[in-house]
Protein backbone atom coordinates (compact mmCIF):
# COMPACT_ATOMS: atom_id res chain seq x y z
CA UNK A 1 0.00 0.00 0.00
CA UNK A 2 1.09 3.32 -0.73
CA UNK A 3 1.12 5.11 2.65
CA UNK A 4 -1.21 5.80 5.58
CA UNK A 5 -1.78 9.04 3.95
CA UNK A 6 -5.32 10.66 5.23
CA UNK A 7 -7.35 11.64 2.57
CA UNK A 8 -7.83 15.42 2.40
CA UNK A 9 -10.89 16.83 4.22
CA UNK A 10 -11.75 20.75 4.56
CA UNK A 11 -14.15 19.45 6.89
CA UNK A 12 -11.10 18.61 9.29
CA UNK A 13 -9.94 21.74 11.30
CA UNK A 14 -5.61 20.75 10.02
CA UNK A 15 -6.54 20.09 6.76
CA UNK A 16 -4.40 22.30 4.00
CA UNK A 17 -7.71 22.29 1.43
CA UNK A 18 -9.38 24.85 3.69
CA UNK A 19 -6.81 27.31 2.64
CA UNK A 20 -7.10 26.43 -1.02
CA UNK A 21 -10.80 26.88 -0.75
CA UNK A 22 -10.24 30.31 0.44
CA UNK A 23 -7.95 31.24 -2.19
CA UNK A 24 -10.03 29.92 -5.31
CA UNK A 25 -12.81 31.47 -3.79
CA UNK A 26 -11.75 34.88 -3.28
CA UNK A 27 -13.07 37.49 -5.31
CA UNK A 28 -9.54 38.54 -6.72
CA UNK A 29 -8.54 35.06 -7.52
CA UNK A 30 -11.41 34.63 -9.53
CA UNK A 31 -11.24 37.92 -11.46
CA UNK A 32 -7.12 37.39 -12.13
CA UNK A 33 -8.02 33.57 -13.27
CA UNK A 34 -11.14 34.77 -15.49
CA UNK A 35 -8.88 37.41 -16.70
CA UNK A 36 -5.94 34.87 -18.39
CA UNK A 37 -8.28 32.65 -19.78
CA UNK A 38 -7.08 33.49 -23.10
CA UNK A 39 -3.98 34.08 -22.42
CA UNK A 40 -0.97 35.89 -20.88
CA UNK A 41 -1.37 39.51 -19.86
CA UNK A 42 0.73 42.24 -18.29
CA UNK A 43 0.53 43.62 -14.89
CA UNK A 44 -1.05 46.48 -16.12
CA UNK A 45 -3.99 45.09 -18.32
CA UNK A 46 -4.75 42.77 -15.18
CA UNK A 47 -5.12 46.46 -13.03
CA UNK A 48 -7.07 47.88 -16.49
CA UNK A 49 -9.23 44.95 -16.31
CA UNK A 50 -9.80 44.51 -12.92
CA UNK A 51 -11.92 47.60 -12.06
CA UNK A 52 -11.18 49.26 -8.95
CA UNK A 53 -8.50 46.81 -7.46
CA UNK A 54 -5.91 48.17 -5.68
CA UNK A 55 -2.08 47.92 -6.57
CA UNK A 56 -1.61 46.02 -3.02
CA UNK A 57 -4.46 43.83 -3.56
CA UNK A 58 -3.72 42.82 -6.61
CA UNK A 59 -0.18 42.30 -5.74
CA UNK A 60 -0.70 39.89 -3.35
CA UNK A 61 -3.14 38.14 -4.80
CA UNK A 62 -0.97 37.67 -7.64
CA UNK A 63 2.42 36.14 -5.44
CA UNK A 64 -0.48 33.65 -3.67
CA UNK A 65 -1.57 32.90 -7.05
CA UNK A 66 2.41 32.12 -8.20
CA UNK A 67 3.12 30.51 -5.03
CA UNK A 68 0.26 28.21 -5.42
CA UNK A 69 1.53 27.00 -8.59
CA UNK A 70 -2.11 28.33 -10.37
CA UNK A 71 -0.04 31.38 -11.74
CA UNK A 72 3.46 31.73 -13.51
CA UNK A 73 5.39 35.00 -13.87
CA UNK A 74 7.77 35.98 -16.26
CA UNK A 75 9.64 39.08 -16.59
CA UNK A 76 11.16 40.39 -19.86
CA UNK A 77 14.58 42.00 -19.62
CA UNK A 78 13.44 44.39 -22.02
CA UNK A 79 13.95 48.25 -21.13
CA UNK A 80 11.43 48.81 -19.35
CA UNK A 81 11.74 45.18 -17.99
CA UNK A 82 8.02 43.53 -18.88
CA UNK A 83 6.75 41.26 -16.35
CA UNK A 84 3.45 38.68 -17.89
CA UNK A 85 1.55 36.31 -16.27
CA UNK A 86 0.12 33.57 -17.26
CA UNK A 87 -2.18 30.21 -16.39
CA UNK A 88 -0.36 26.94 -15.33
CA UNK A 89 -2.11 23.58 -15.88
CA UNK A 90 -2.89 23.65 -12.43
CA UNK A 91 -4.60 27.13 -12.94
CA UNK A 92 -6.29 26.33 -16.24
CA UNK A 93 -7.94 23.16 -14.20
CA UNK A 94 -9.64 26.27 -12.52
CA UNK A 95 -11.46 28.10 -15.42
CA UNK A 96 -14.75 25.74 -15.22
CA UNK A 97 -14.91 26.26 -11.93
CA UNK A 98 -14.51 30.27 -11.21
CA UNK A 99 -16.26 30.52 -14.29
CA UNK A 100 -19.36 28.92 -12.36
CA UNK A 101 -18.53 31.11 -9.65
CA UNK A 102 -19.01 34.08 -11.77
CA UNK A 103 -22.42 32.54 -13.74
CA UNK A 104 -23.82 31.82 -10.14
CA UNK A 105 -23.13 35.65 -8.87
CA UNK A 106 -24.56 37.09 -11.91
CA UNK A 107 -27.40 35.34 -12.39
CA UNK A 108 -28.52 35.02 -8.86
CA UNK A 109 -27.72 38.78 -7.51
CA UNK A 110 -31.11 39.40 -8.03
CA UNK A 111 -32.77 37.36 -5.96
CA UNK A 112 -29.47 37.73 -3.53
CA UNK A 113 -30.12 41.63 -2.87
CA UNK A 114 -34.04 41.02 -2.62
CA UNK A 115 -33.45 38.18 0.15
CA UNK A 116 -31.27 41.09 1.68
CA UNK A 117 -34.12 43.45 1.43
CA UNK A 118 -36.31 41.40 3.10
CA UNK A 119 -33.83 40.32 5.96
CA UNK A 120 -33.08 43.86 6.51
CA UNK A 121 -36.49 44.99 6.75
CA UNK A 122 -37.94 42.56 9.03
CA UNK A 123 -39.14 44.38 11.63
CA UNK A 124 -38.56 42.19 14.57
CA UNK A 125 -35.00 42.43 13.94
CA UNK B 1 -38.13 47.35 -23.09
CA UNK B 2 -37.68 46.03 -20.21
CA UNK B 3 -35.25 48.53 -18.67
CA UNK B 4 -31.69 50.18 -19.32
CA UNK B 5 -30.67 47.64 -16.47
CA UNK B 6 -26.93 46.85 -16.55
CA UNK B 7 -25.99 42.99 -16.95
CA UNK B 8 -23.96 42.56 -14.01
CA UNK B 9 -20.46 42.10 -14.29
CA UNK B 10 -18.02 41.47 -11.28
CA UNK B 11 -15.14 43.60 -13.26
CA UNK B 12 -17.31 46.66 -12.97
CA UNK B 13 -16.19 47.86 -9.13
CA UNK B 14 -19.57 48.40 -8.63
CA UNK B 15 -21.30 45.54 -8.96
CA UNK B 16 -22.66 43.46 -6.12
CA UNK B 17 -21.89 40.22 -7.65
CA UNK B 18 -18.11 40.84 -6.34
CA UNK B 19 -19.34 40.23 -2.39
CA UNK B 20 -21.50 37.27 -4.14
CA UNK B 21 -18.62 35.61 -4.98
CA UNK B 22 -17.01 36.16 -1.50
CA UNK B 23 -20.06 34.71 0.22
CA UNK B 24 -20.37 31.55 -2.14
CA UNK B 25 -16.31 31.28 -2.26
CA UNK B 26 -15.70 31.57 1.69
CA UNK B 27 -14.78 28.88 3.02
CA UNK B 28 -16.84 28.78 5.84
CA UNK B 29 -19.72 29.28 3.35
CA UNK B 30 -19.22 26.25 1.64
CA UNK B 31 -18.79 23.86 4.39
CA UNK B 32 -21.86 24.88 5.71
CA UNK B 33 -24.04 24.55 2.25
CA UNK B 34 -21.93 21.37 2.17
CA UNK B 35 -23.02 20.22 5.74
CA UNK B 36 -26.57 21.11 4.94
CA UNK B 37 -26.56 19.26 1.25
CA UNK B 38 -28.42 16.21 2.89
CA UNK B 39 -31.66 18.40 4.97
CA UNK B 40 -31.79 20.11 7.74
CA UNK B 41 -29.58 20.45 10.66
CA UNK B 42 -28.90 22.10 14.03
CA UNK B 43 -26.94 24.70 15.14
CA UNK B 44 -25.29 22.55 17.45
CA UNK B 45 -25.07 19.49 14.32
CA UNK B 46 -23.36 22.28 12.30
CA UNK B 47 -20.55 23.28 14.84
CA UNK B 48 -19.69 19.76 15.28
CA UNK B 49 -19.46 19.00 11.63
CA UNK B 50 -17.33 22.00 10.79
CA UNK B 51 -14.19 21.18 13.15
CA UNK B 52 -12.68 23.63 14.58
CA UNK B 53 -15.04 26.83 13.50
CA UNK B 54 -15.47 29.25 16.34
CA UNK B 55 -18.98 30.16 17.32
CA UNK B 56 -18.62 33.67 16.59
CA UNK B 57 -17.79 32.61 13.07
CA UNK B 58 -20.34 30.06 12.24
CA UNK B 59 -23.08 32.55 13.78
CA UNK B 60 -21.97 35.30 11.39
CA UNK B 61 -21.65 32.79 8.34
CA UNK B 62 -25.01 31.20 9.10
CA UNK B 63 -26.16 34.90 9.18
CA UNK B 64 -24.99 36.08 6.25
CA UNK B 65 -26.39 32.68 4.57
CA UNK B 66 -29.39 33.70 5.56
CA UNK B 67 -29.95 37.24 4.75
CA UNK B 68 -29.00 36.50 1.03
CA UNK B 69 -31.45 34.18 1.01
CA UNK B 70 -29.38 30.58 1.21
CA UNK B 71 -30.33 29.39 4.21
CA UNK B 72 -33.25 29.52 6.52
CA UNK B 73 -32.98 29.41 9.94
CA UNK B 74 -36.43 28.34 11.81
CA UNK B 75 -37.05 28.49 15.95
CA UNK B 76 -39.54 25.59 17.21
CA UNK B 77 -41.34 26.70 19.88
CA UNK B 78 -39.90 23.51 22.46
CA UNK B 79 -38.38 23.59 25.88
CA UNK B 80 -35.37 24.71 25.73
CA UNK B 81 -36.13 26.45 21.93
CA UNK B 82 -34.74 24.34 18.82
CA UNK B 83 -33.00 26.68 16.16
CA UNK B 84 -33.04 24.39 12.48
CA UNK B 85 -31.31 25.80 9.56
CA UNK B 86 -32.07 24.35 5.85
CA UNK B 87 -30.87 25.43 1.97
CA UNK B 88 -33.48 27.14 0.15
CA UNK B 89 -34.07 26.37 -3.69
CA UNK B 90 -31.02 29.28 -4.06
CA UNK B 91 -29.20 27.61 -1.72
CA UNK B 92 -29.69 23.92 -3.63
CA UNK B 93 -28.50 25.57 -6.65
CA UNK B 94 -24.96 26.14 -5.18
CA UNK B 95 -24.87 22.84 -4.13
CA UNK B 96 -22.64 21.72 -7.59
CA UNK B 97 -20.61 25.13 -7.49
CA UNK B 98 -18.97 24.19 -3.36
CA UNK B 99 -19.07 20.53 -4.54
CA UNK B 100 -16.99 21.69 -6.69
CA UNK B 101 -15.06 23.85 -4.66
CA UNK B 102 -14.22 21.06 -2.15
CA UNK B 103 -13.54 18.45 -5.05
CA UNK B 104 -10.65 21.31 -6.49
CA UNK B 105 -8.96 21.78 -3.10
CA UNK B 106 -8.99 18.45 -1.79
CA UNK B 107 -7.96 16.70 -5.24
CA UNK B 108 -4.93 19.91 -6.12
CA UNK B 109 -3.81 20.18 -2.42
CA UNK B 110 -0.82 18.01 -3.07
CA UNK B 111 0.09 19.69 -6.14
CA UNK B 112 -0.84 22.95 -4.59
CA UNK B 113 1.28 22.29 -1.60
CA UNK B 114 4.54 20.95 -3.70
CA UNK B 115 4.28 24.53 -5.42
CA UNK B 116 4.56 26.41 -2.19
CA UNK B 117 7.54 24.46 -1.38
CA UNK B 118 9.21 25.67 -4.17
CA UNK B 119 8.17 28.93 -4.30
CA UNK B 120 9.62 29.56 -0.64
CA UNK B 121 12.34 27.49 -1.63
CA UNK B 122 13.64 29.97 -4.39
CA UNK B 123 17.17 31.34 -3.37
CA UNK B 124 16.63 34.31 -5.07
CA UNK B 125 13.59 35.71 -2.68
Amino acid sequence: MESDQVKPDPFNRNCGSRQVIDRIGDRWSVLVVLTLADGQKRYGELAQRIDGVSQKMLTQTLRGLERDGIVTRTVHASVPPRVDYELTDLGRSLLDLVSGLEAWATTHLTEVEAARTRYDGRSER
